[in-house]
C-alpha cells in the first residue's frame, strides 16, 4: 500500500468513525455528557457498539477472561506473539465521548482497513477494548489491564463503586469475568504473548492545541499517588455560641491544609520539580452539616502526579508532614486512607523512534511529550511489554462533556497507526 | 408560696422533667442524636409529648394559626395581655435533646406547678412551643415566631426543606397552619396582646460551664448574616494533564477564601471587634467530582454573627471584598446568594434586672451575658415586645448529640421562672 493510498483510505473511513462516535454517545448519554460506568451497563453498551461494527467488517469478536472486548482479523489463528492495540471504553461520570473511545475506534478502523484490503500484517494484531480504566468508579485505575496481568489485590477487589456501592468483585461477576482466577491473582494472559501494546488516546491537556501540532508521541507516563479519603476530624459545635479559640473547625483546617499544599506545589514548580496536586473531592457530611454548625468533620481526596518517582514520593511525605502543624494549630486530626500508588512508566524507545519516523514519512507534524495522565499503557509497560502511545490533539481538556477532538486529527492518528501495524514485524 | 416551698416543689417536678425528656428523645431519635425536622413529623410528635403531659395536668392545649403549640391554665379566659413563655421544639439534624425543648419543658412544668397549687398569676401565662426555629431546615430561622408576627416573605415561603425538597408553604399546610393569612403577611396575633416573652434555653456555648455558674441572664442576642450558598465556579479539568498555571480549581479557590476570612477574623478579635465566622457546609458536586478531576465548582455556606450591627455588616462587606482577589488569582468566580440578615436584639432592661434580683433572692449564682446564638426571643424583641432569656448551663455545646444539661440546673431555672411568672404583674 502506498502512502497516498493510505491517506485516501483513512479519509474514507472518517464517516464511519463519526457514525461510531455518535452511536457511543447515544448509548451512554447522561443528558449533559457521557457516563460509561466501569463494569456497568453503559460500558457494556459501548463494547456492543464496537462489536457490532467489527462483525459487520467480518472481524472476529471475543471477550477475554477479564470481560474486555477483543477484536482480531479473520484468519488470525492466534499463534505467535501479537501486537495489542486499543484503549478503554469507560468514562468518568459526566465525561466526554473521546477519552478512551478514540483509541478503541482508531484500532477498530485500523483492523477494518487491513481486512478490507486483505492485508495480513507481519504480526497478529488484536484490538483490546479495556474496561475500568478511570479511577472515578472504584478509586482504583486500569482495572481491565490489571486483571489481565493478575495484579488486582484483595483490597482492590473490595473497593465499592461510587454509584452502586457494590464491590469490584460483584461488578466483575456481573459482566462475566473469570472472578475465581482474578481473585487467585492468576494472570489471564501470558506476558510474552503480547509483543507490544499500542494505545492511541486524546491528549487530555492543552499542549498540542497550544503548540498547533495534531499528534504527540508519548515518551513517559507520569506516576500518581492517591488518597481516596482523608478524613479531618474536629468537633461540631454551635456556630454562634462557640468562640474562635474553642473551635475545632474541620472546614477551616482542611482549607488551611489545601492552601499550604498549594503553596508548596508552587515552590516546587519554581524550583523545577515537576508535580501536580489535586483535591478533586471535598465535603462536609450532608447528613449533619448546617449553616449554623461548626463542621466536626470533612472528607477530601488528594492526588499527586509526577514524572519522577522520587518527586512523587517526596511530595507525599511533605503532604503528610504538612498535616501535622495544621492539626496542632486547628485542634483537629487527619486520617489518611491507604494510598494507591502507580509509579511512572517509560515508553519503549524503539517504538517511540518508529512512531517519530512514521510521522515524518507521512508528513504529519508531531512532538514528543510526557503524559501527565495515567493510562493502561503504563500497566503493560511496567509488566515489561514494549509499549507506545500516540496522542491526538483535543480541545477543552478531558473528563468533562466539552472535550472535542477533530475528526481530521483522528484520521492522522489512524494513518500512523496503520503504518505502525503494517511494519510491526520489523 | 414561700421560697422554701418553691425549691421543694420544683425539685419534686424533676422526675416528671426527666420522663418528658426521655419521651421527647424516644419520638425523635435518629439512632445517633435527635432529629426533629421543622414543620415535620418528629417536631409534631414532640408537640404531642408536651400536649399529653399538659392535658394530664388539666392544662388547656391549643394550636395557634401558625401551628405552634399553646398551653394555658384552666380558667384562663384569654382577656388582657399575657406573658408568653416558651421556646422551640425542632432540632438541627442529628442534634441534641435539650436545645429548645428545655425551655418548653420548663414552661410546661411552671404551668403545672401553678395549676397544682391553684395559683392564678397576676397576668395570664401562655406556654408557646414554637416550630421551625433552626435554620438548618429551610435556611430561614425562627419561622414560628415570624409567622405569628406576619413577617414571612414570599422568598422565605419558597425555601425548600433540605431533606424533603418541598417548600415552606407546603410544609406549613401539612401541619395545619393558616397558609392564606401567612402568605398575605397578616399578623396572626396582636403585638400588644403579648405583655412579655420569656425564654429559658440551654447555653449553647461553654461560658457557664467554664465560669461554674448554673444560670445566665441574657442581655442581648447577637445578630447574624447568612449566605446559604456561595457558588465558586472554575473549570473542571483532567488532574494529570492540566498544569497549575492553566487550572481554575474551585477547591483551592474556596480554601483560599476561607483561610483569608479566618485570618481577618483573627485580626478583628485582636482589635476587640467581636464577631464569629462559620463555613458550616462545603462540597464539590457528588454527581461530577472525582479524585482525578480538578473541581469545576464548589458550594459553601457563610454565617457571620455579631453583637454589634456595624460589625456584622462591615465583616460582610469585607467578605465580599475578599472574594475578588481570590477570583482574580485563581481564575474563578464567586456567586453569593441573597443574604438572610437578622439584626442584633437587646433584652428588656427591666426584665433583666428582675431576673437578676430573683436569682439573688433564690440564692442561685448567675451572670449576665450576651447570647451568641440567635433565638425567637430576638424576633419578639424586634417587634417591640419586652423580652428576656434565661440560660441553663449545658455541657458539650449544642447542635450535636452530646449536649448534656444537668437536671439540677434545669430545676434552678424552673424555680426562677415560676417566681418571674408569679410576680409578673408588677
Amino acid at each position: 500500500m502506498q502512502p497516498l493510498d493510505l491517506a485516501q483510505q483513512t479519509a474514507m473511513l472518517l464517516p464511519a468513525a463519526e457514525h461510531i462516535f455518535a452511536d457511543l454517545r447515544r448509548v451512554s448519554s447522561d443528558g449533559e455528557g457521557v457516563t460509561r460506568e466501569a463494569f456497568g451497563a453503559r460500558e457494556s453498551a459501548a463494547q456492543e457498539v464496537i462489536a457490532r461494527f467489527a462483525r459487520g467488517e467480518g472481524l472476529r469478536v471475543e471477550r477475554d477472561r477479564a470481560a474486555n472486548l477483543v477484536v482480531s482479523l479473520p484468519g488470525d489463528e492466534g499463534d505467535g506473539p501479537f501486537i495489542a492495540v486499543g484503549s478503554h471504553l469507560d468514562s468518568v461520570p459526566c465525561g466526554g465521548n473521546y477519552d478512551g473511545a478514540a483509541g478503541v475506534v482508531a484500532a477498530l478502523l485500523a483492523l477494518a482497513l487491513l481486512a478490507r484490503n486483505a492485508i495480513t500484517p507481519p504480526r497478529p494484531v488484536r484490538l483490546l477494548a479495556l474496561r475500568g480504566e478511570e479511577s472515578a468508579w472504584f478509586g482504583k485505575s486500569w482495572i481491565g489491564s490489571h486483571a489481565l496481568l493478575g495484579l488486582l489485590s484483595s483490597t482492590d477487589l473490595a473497593q465499592r463503586r461510587i454509584d452502586s456501592g457494590r464491590t469490584l468483585t460483584e461488578h466483575l461477576r456481573d459482566v462475566g469475568a473469570d472472578v475465581d482466577a482474578i481473585v487467585a491473582r492468576e494472570p489471564l494472559m501470558r506476558r510474552d504473548a503480547m509483543a507490544a501494546f499500542l494505545e492511541v488516546h486524546i491528549e487530555q491537556g492543552p499542549v498540542l492545541e497550544a503548540r498547533d501540532v495534531p499528534l504527540g508521541i508519548v515518551t513517559s507516563i507520569h506516576g500518581n499517588l492517591r488518597h481516596r479519603r482523608i478524613r479531618c476530624t474536629g468537633e461540631s459545635a454551635h456556630a454562634g455560641a462557640t468562640p474562635r479559640s474553642l473551635r475545632r473547625d474541620a472546614v477551616v483546617a482542611v482549607s488551611d491544609f489545601i492552601v499550604r499544599l498549594d503553596a508548596r506545589w508552587s515552590e516546587w514548580l519554581a524550583a523545577g520539580r515537576q508535580i501536580t496536586v489535586t483535591h478533586g473531592m471535598i465535603g462536609t457530611d450532608p447528613h449533619e452539616h448546617a449553616i449554623s454548625r461548626v463542621a466536626g468533620s470533612v472528607d477530601s481526596s488528594l492526588e499527586i502526579r509526577a514524572e519522577d518517582e522520587k518527586n512523587l514520593l517526596a511530595f507525599h511525605e511533605l503532604a503528610l508532614g504538612e498535616a501535622a502543624p495544621v492539626a496542632a494549630l486547628r485542634g483537629v486530626s487527619f486520617t489518611f486512607d491507604e494510598p494507591i500508588v502507580n509509579l511512572p512508566a517509560t515508553m519503549d524507545p524503539a517504538w517511540v523512534s518508529r512512531l517519530d519516523s512514521l510521522c515524518g514519512e507521512e508528513r504529519i507534524a508531531s512532538i514528543r511529550m510526557p503524559s501527565g495522565a495515567g493510562h493502561d499503557a503504563a500497566v503493560f509497560a511496567h509488566a515489561g511489554i514494549p509499549t507506545a502511545m500516540l496522542f491526538i490533539r483535543n480541545q477543552f481538556g478531558s473528563h468533562n462533556p466539552r472535550e472535542a477532538m477533530q475528526l481530521a486529527d483522528f484520521g492522522l492518528a489512524l494513518r500512523v497507526l496503520v503504518r505502525a501495524l503494517f511494519g510491526a514485524g520489523a
